[in-house]
């Protein structure tokens, strides 16, 4: 069998797939957080691009990817999709294991399909400048990146502790022309709230998206990006699973069980989607399997009910799976995947039985980043490793009822930026 | 045109290729360290492996691959061949760029093209550990990637500077289950020479080589393995230029010009030998470049003369350019590449006038790996980025000349590990 699904220009796909034209019923609507009443699309513009708020609120089933969107993809995709052969034999399983590598991107994940498409909206409406908020800096150097293809100069808040502590991304957004500042900052009334307190104040991602928001509102020519949660973003990235699709069909495998990593869902939705469409449409049976870390457990034990998109209330309230907007994982999870709440439609679809919810412990994780990088020969993302452990659970539960499975997993990105997360896990 | 040549199982090469069969004439042999007389191969067995020794003296044309590094390559290779297209549009030229990306390795660079082979040699006559040096750790994570494969225990000796100032790699080996040491250390002889008077003594390449070959000689079931320079490691490097012979081909492409960054020359003799072979054999008129650091000129300004391989005279004189054994660059040079010596092939090749050496500044070579990352999508090593500057160049002076030109060039690796290097060099 081939290991690596070519990389042909025909396999990326002209169009986004949009599961909302196909799900027998939507999920509740967002609401606007200060009438409660459902949200009006006007109600976004002061902070998003009107272009982005037409791809969160459309309703047809394909929506045109721009050419200029597809030469910027084509740079990177299609990604390849990689017969896991190593993995397999070290499990010593009948199931047969394909990975789809979203690190080939430029900043080593999938952020970038989404970024790219963000930037395209706001640069045809005029629009400057985007902000942002960033955490370790995945979202934050994919924006960057975007920007920079694109002619939209970004603005990106960076929690401070992961400023000082990892400057690994901050370097890259700055390759990229983006301009980092320590969150809290003392440039906007949110953060100098927090900064006159303690001008060496951690920060926190809450903080962060409410300096990104304030700024994009009250600076003309500016607007606010946003890179997991939304209909829209989750939409942009089933370009993964679009051309996943075709790559399976070209190594002559069709999948029964399709896993991915959540954090706020849209790598998981970018993979799955398309596949889901099989099973609303053709009547399939495909598994669906999230997968997220057992300390911020929000699909498994998290309440179904409407919540804050924000830490802070200033985004609409949306109707998800969450821990509460307060939630804070303990300090010794270092895998990330740290949002309290969860992408509605990923929520909706949990709530459909339609994808099985399951979370792994940190210990288990990193065990299966290990066995991965030993035998597939990549160094996984946190992140993405908690796919890993999922997929290793049922390759070995394959192998216990004997039978012959087909496993796809979204390797949503490479661990390189992230390497000190491994720190004291790898000598065993 | 295609982007990516796929990367099809039949374009890995069942043999290296060892360019001394087709040379009209050798490179001058090692001498002996103590004796000054021609090397004895036996001379070499307290320090390398047997099968080792003789795959560095063999003399025919095709050595074959065996079966267990073939299938331990596949799990990487064949390395993907990009077509650089947004580089070319960038540059406005006339010229068509291609690159063989070895990034996709395990360890992020080529280095474990010979660590593979090196362990497996190692392995098949019952050495139960290899030890080596590294600097900032390409090569002792690719040594230490290749052990876990083939059951190979590695004893790395870390530059201690390194080893306390860049983290990523050493976790990376001890995720592969290597042992890394700082050195100086207090575990040799000649560790504890500079230990004793400085436990915090930063170290260099030239006592931790001599900490491994020592640790090497002393111990029985340990040799000791080397990353670059020696002929076998620059035949084993071969797989690249082979792959990328079949995959040109695909893509309809011949190239006119080969460039490749050299510190010790391996990933340059890599790419381009079995293309030499074709102005050797063929009567082709192909240009080589190689493309080192202003600040450490050894092709461009070195002498060509018989000098020690390492820093402390241990190792058998090498007739190759060099800049003498005691050389150290200046502190302001961050891009690798700071062997002091060359190859003795690539010394020879470009003795004969086939192969074009050429220096680049730091400054330069910056620029060109910011250009590469915007448009490119990848962020290139420091080392890989001279060769980018030289192939921006080459594609410049198409342009004036209005020249339909094809140039190749090995991408050696990603810079992610590597990213605090560009600190300071982003926001231009």
């Amino acid at each position: 069998m081939l290991r690596f699904a070519s990389r042909k220009s025909e396999y990326l796909p002209t169009h986004f797939y949009n599961i909302k034209a196909d799900l027998p019923d939507l999920p509740k609507p967002p609401l606007n957080p200060r009438t409660k009443e459902a949200l009006n699309p006007s109600d976004l513009e002061a902070i998003f691009s009107r272009g982005f708020i037409q791809q969160e609120i459309a309703s047809e089933r394909e929506v045109p990817i721009p050419d200029e969107v597809l030469e910027a993809y084509s740079i990177f995709r299609p990604t390849p999709l990689i017969y896991a052969a190593g993995l397999r034999k070290a499990l010593d399983t009948p199931a047969r294991i394909f990975y789809k590598y979203e690190g080939v991107g430029p900043v080593g994940s999938h952020k970038t399909n989404t970024a790219i498409m963000q930037a395209y909206l706001a640069a045809r409406e005029g629009i400057t400048t985007l902000t942002t908020e960033t955490g370790a800096g995945q979202w934050g150097s994919a924006l960057a990146y975007a920007g920079s293809k694109l002619g939209i100069q970004t603005k990106i808040f960076m929690v401070r502790s992961s400023y000082r502590q990892k400057p690994g991304r901050r370097i890259l957004m700055e390759m990229f022309g983006g301009t980092v500042r320590e969150s809290p900052s003392d440039t906007t009334d949110a953060g100098r709230r927090f900064f006159a307190q303690d001008p060496n104040h951690p920060g926190s991602l809450g903080i962060a998206i409410s300096e990104a928001v304030e700024l994009a509102v009250k600076s003309p020519g500016m607007k606010y990006s946003l890179g997991s949660v939304l209909d829209a973003v989750l939409m942009h990235q089933t370009v993964i699973g679009l051309e996943a699709e075709k790559q399976m069909a070209e190594l002559g495998a069709e999948p029964d069980t399709i896993v991915g990593c959540v954090g706020g869902g849209s790598n998981f939705a970018g993979i799955s989607f398309p596949f889901v469409r099989r099973n609303l449409r053709d009547g399939k049976a495909i598994r669906f399997i999230t997968v997220e870390p057992e300390s911020c457990p929000t699909l498994t034990r998290g309440e179904l009910r409407y919540d804050c998109g924000d830490s802070v209330g200033m985004a609409p309230l949306l109707y998800m799976y969450t821990l509460g907007m307060d939630f804070v994982p303990p300090p010794i999870h270092a895998g990330g995947l740290r949002y309290h709440g969860m992408a509605p439609l990923v929520s909706h679809l949990v709530n459909k039985g339609i994808v099985e919810p399951k979370a792994c412990s940190q210990e288990k994780v990193f065990d299966a980043a290990r066995l991965f990088l030993k035998t597939e020969a990549i160094l996984p993302a946190p992140e993405s490793s908690h796919a890993i452990a999922a997929v290793v659970d049922e390759a070995l539960a394959a192998k216990k009822e004997g039978k012959e499975r087909v496993i796809l997993f979204n390797l949503s990105g490479h661990g390189f930026l992230d390497i000190s997360a491994f720190n004291g896990n790898g000598s065993k």
